[in-house]
């Protein structure tokens, strides 16, 4: 795993300065595009083009099951990941309808569900049959860690493929909230009730009992939670750990990302610390109403587009800053300036 | 203007059920697409649908000038408020690039610019050579509040006859923050230095000195500022005026409203004090970073969709907020439901 922490390329600083200056030239008050701003500044370095674009979109889902959902963690039961596994197969799920109206290219993997699906359109890249209940025992092998890992970037090398502007990676899983709030709480080293939220749905009590079994299983595992690649292995989730290597390959090469909600954030707050170098390429597409998110997007210092009270995954926050990013993009391109349009500037 | 104040009807209450039911049907736990779920269910109890929809808007830019700008109350000289003019009907200015992308129709009425611009595409109903400087005098004459109002409720009906989805309307003015921050502060009885904020740009100089004229000028009309159509014929702004016959009417033909920023929410709040039904109709599509705006739409009880710390006017939040509006619209239409998929609920 070594080469997961070499040195990662900043974006094109030339690119950057010259979208800055374009950006104080065009018909509007410095400053009041706001956020839009920055987004096509840095998307223009990133890219390294005076017109930074993002028509061309690809969106990964990554579907496992997690050892700990025995342990009544989540509102829906196991069977639901691969139910909704064939959903985004058929094209009915949220993310499916997102992705139609933003022309973007969309994919399904199997990291690893309990049972296959054995649907051509969904990727085959199980890892394992789920991963292994993390209340008392590691979630995966470290033979299972490289693989999910290793599944994340292959699906960015699909994406630099089809000659992507941006990457968005999306998650199903039942019981995954609760693999993301161990991780963070891990690597945050933040209390566990400060995180540990209502996932799909759980009541308050419910909720109590999920940041109390995280809690425990903390306990179990602490000894060995030394590097950011033992949070993941130990606290696992193959899907969270296939967006990290997702993540960290889409920044080796250059290519932007959006992150989508408080599990994809988890997934982005373990690349950042296994390589600081990856955060220069990534987007935080929305806040998430998922109690530990607020918490993970300080810590990456992360500005989020959209603040809609979503609490949904599989990519959809992420697919709906699109085409916000987009507009972003337009305004930075087809504005004219004050030269061209004659106006007093004061 | 006895008529204004007849009562709006309400949105269709059997649609809002239905499309509430529909939503708890959709494959994702209930209520995780946030803020969507609402905007497409009250979109479907305005349109009277089972399937809203908003690919159809239309946008008018209402153009006028300010007698207040001679106290020097802008970053910009108000030249620029025609220049601005000219900019729109060549398509340069940031409402054409987003209006362009969200395919809506677009059109520039100048209320009251200092001299017409005479370009065929700018709609004339000039209402007066620009306001008279409310520093002293009332800004403009009942005859005039009454032309600017039905300039308004006239784009209205052209949005109409083109079968709009929704109807947006956008403002320029060079120092119409000024009259905005005004109005609201007589309409709210706010401090007027809660509510003035920077515009353009100004230095912290500059707005204390604009909130210093403001209170002046307050002092001066304070006995007659006894009706909120006296607030704006006192405290102006011909393009103000018309936001609010637009809204007005808008809501009495059930036409669904996306209101900008900061302006527009003072020109929505002085209809919402004239008759209070039309709150109905209206949809906030992002909160500004202009001082005020955060007060006014308290005030409105709103929640805006986007927080980009935008600060640009001419209707640009509003049609940012169009993509997200139209998402919310195909994930309601267009979501499998739980039965179609097959999922277990637990």
């Amino acid at each position: 795993m070594e080469s997961l922490s070499l040195p990662i390329a900043a974006p094109d600083a030339a690119f950057h300065q010259r979208a800055l200056a374009r950006q104080m030239q065009l018909t509007k008050p410095p400053g009041s595009l706001g956020l839009l701003e920055s987004l096509a500044v840095r998307l223009a370095a990133m890219q390294g083009r005076d017109d930074p674009q993002l028509d061309n979109i690809h969106i990964s889902i990554f579907a496992a099951d997690h050892g700990i959902a025995a342990e009544g963690v989540s509102a829906f039961p196991q069977a639901v990941t691969a139910e909704m596994v064939r959903n985004f197969a058929a094209g009915g799920a949220a993310v499916n309808v997102l992705a139609r109206h933003a022309k973007a290219h969309f994919e399904v993997i199997d990291v690893g569900l309990v049972r296959g699906v054995d649907l051509p359109s969904v990727i085959d890249q199980r890892v394992g049959p789920g991963t292994e209940n993390f209340k008392s025992k590691p979630a995966m092998t470290q033979q299972q860690l490289q693989a999910a890992l290793t599944a994340g970037a292959a699906a960015v090398q699909r994406a630099l493929a089809n000659h992507a502007d941006a990457f968005i990676g999306g998650e199903m899983g039942i019981a995954n909230t609760t693999s993301a709030s161990a991780i963070a709480a891990a690597l945050l080293d933040e209390q566990v009730t400060a995180i540990t939220g209502a996932g799909t749905g759980l009541s308050h009590d419910q909720i109590s009992r999920k940041a109390e079994i995280i809690r425990q299983a903390l306990q179990v595992h602490q000894s060995a939670l030394t590097t950011p690649l033992e949070v993941l292995r130990h606290l696992g989730g193959f899907e969270i750990a296939a967006l990290t290597g997702a993540y960290l390959h889409a920044a080796r090469k250059r290519l932007p990302v959006l992150i989508d909600g408080f599990i994809c954030s988890v997934a982005a707050l373990a690349a950042v610390r296994i390589n600081p170098d990856c955060r220069n390429w990534f987007f935080y597409a929305h806040r998430s109403d998922e109690k530990g998110h607020k918490i993970v997007l300080e810590a990456l210092s992360a500005e989020p587009i959209l603040d809609l009270r979503m609490r949904l995954g599989e990519a959809s926050g992420a697919v709906l800053a699109v085409p916000i990013m987009q507009m972003a993009c337009r305004l930075h391109n087809e504005m004219t300036t004050f030269t061209q349009a004659n106006i007093t500037t004061g």
